[in-house]
C-alpha cells in the first residue's frame, strides 16, 4: 500500500470521526427529525456527496454515531467492592447523562413514538449494552455474597441510571459525586431502617 | 347572573379545557419549538383570536397546560403502610409517565436547553409539586418509624420516578403491578442481603 493511499485512509477515518461527532451533536441540539445530512457536511466542511455514498439515509448515519456515543458506556470497574464498582459506574453514567451525548441520547429514545425506524437501532444499542462492563460487575458482586440471591441486576443497574436520568434532566441539578453515593447507599441498604 | 351569560361562561371554560388538552396533545407530539397557537385554534375549532386575547404568547398557553397537566401527580394515599402508599403513588407516576401528558412534560423539561424561558415555568412546577401528597407519605412514614430518620424523602421520591422514566422512556417496557413492587422492594430494602 502506498504512502499516498495510507494517509488518503487516515484522513478518511477522521472525516468519519467527525462526521460522527456532529451527528451526535446535532441530534442533542434539534434532534432527529430535523437533522439532515446537508447540513453535517457543512458543519464539517465536506461535500455531501461524499457523505450520502457512505450513509444512503439518515438513519444509517445516526446508527453509526449512536455505535460511537454507547463506547462511553461499556466501563467495567474493579475496585473489590459492590458499592465501590457501583460508584464508579455510576460516575461514567452521570458523565454520560450530562454531556450532550447523552442529551442526544435521549431525544433519539423520544423520537421513536414519531419514528418507528428507530426503534431497532435503539433496541440494538439496549442490547449491546447489556453484554458489558456492568453485568461483569454484578457476576463479581454475587460470588462475593454482597448480593441478595433474590435480587434483580437489571432492575438495580436500571434504577440507578434511573435516578441519574431524573436529577439531570428533571430536577435540572449536576450529578455530583455525594449525589452518587446518597443513590447508591440507598439501593444497596434500602429506606427501611436496618 | 342572566341564564345566557352563565351559559356563555360554561361555553367558555368548556373550550379552555380543549385548548389545554389540545396544547398537551401538541406538546407531547410536536413539542415546544414546534408548538403554535394558530394549529391549536385549528385543532378545537376556535378563532385564533379567541386564544391571543386569552394567551398573548406561547409560553402562558403551555404555563395554563402545564398547570392542568400536573394535577394528576397530586395525589395522598393513606393504605396504613409506607409500602402500600409507595405502590399508590408510582401507579399514578406510572400512569402519568407512560400517557400522552408524561411525553409532554419530558419533551418540555428537554426544550429548557435551547428554550431558556422555560426555565422558571419547570421550576415553578417542581417547586408546586414539591408541596403535595408524596410529602405526606414521607411523613407518615417517618412518625411510624417505617424510615431510617437519616433517609433523604427527595432522593427516595426521585429516585421512585426516576425508575420509571427509565422503564417508560428507555427500555420502552408498560409499567406494571408486578414492576412497582419490585421497584418499590429494591427501594426500601435495598439489594444487599439483610
Amino acid at each position: 500500500m502506498s504512502e499516498a493511499h495510507t494517509s488518503t485512509q487516515a484522513r478518511g477515518s477522521r472525516l468519519v470521526q467527525r462526521v460522527l461527532e456532529a451527528t451526535l451533536s446535532q441530534l442533542a441540539q434539534v434532534g432527529y427529525e430535523r437533522l439532515a445530512i446537508p447540513e453535517i457536511a457543512d458543519l464539517v466542511g465536506a461535500n455531501k456527496t461524499s457523505l450520502y455514498r457512505r450513509w444512503p439515509t439518515k438513519l444509517e448515519l445516526v446508527a453509526d454515531a449512536l455505535k460511537l456515543a454507547m463506547q462511553h458506556t461499556e466501563a467495567a470497574p474493579d475496585t473489590g467492592s459492590l458499592r465501590g464498582d457501583l460508584l464508579a459506574l455510576t460516575r461514567v453514567m452521570g458523565e454520560f447523562t450530562q454531556s450532550s451525548l447523552g442529551t442526544a441520547v435521549l431525544r433519539l429514545v423520544l423520537a421513536q413514538d414519531t419514528h418507528p425506524e428507530l426503534r431497532e437501532l435503539a433496541a440494538a444499542a439496549q442490547q449491546a449494552g447489556r453484554d458489558h462492563g456492568p453485568w461483569l460487575v454484578i457476576q463479581r458482586a454475587l460470588a462475593r455474597g454482597e448480593l441478595s440471591a433474590s435480587s434483580d441486576p437489571s432492575l438495580l443497574l436500571f434504577t440507578l441510571a434511573g435516578g441519574i436520568l431524573h436529577r439531570v434532566f428533571v430536577e435540572r441539578v449536576r450529578v455530583d459525586d455525594a449525589y452518587l453515593q446518597r443513590l447508591v447507599d440507598l439501593l444497596l441498604l434500602g429506606a427501611k431502617p436496618r
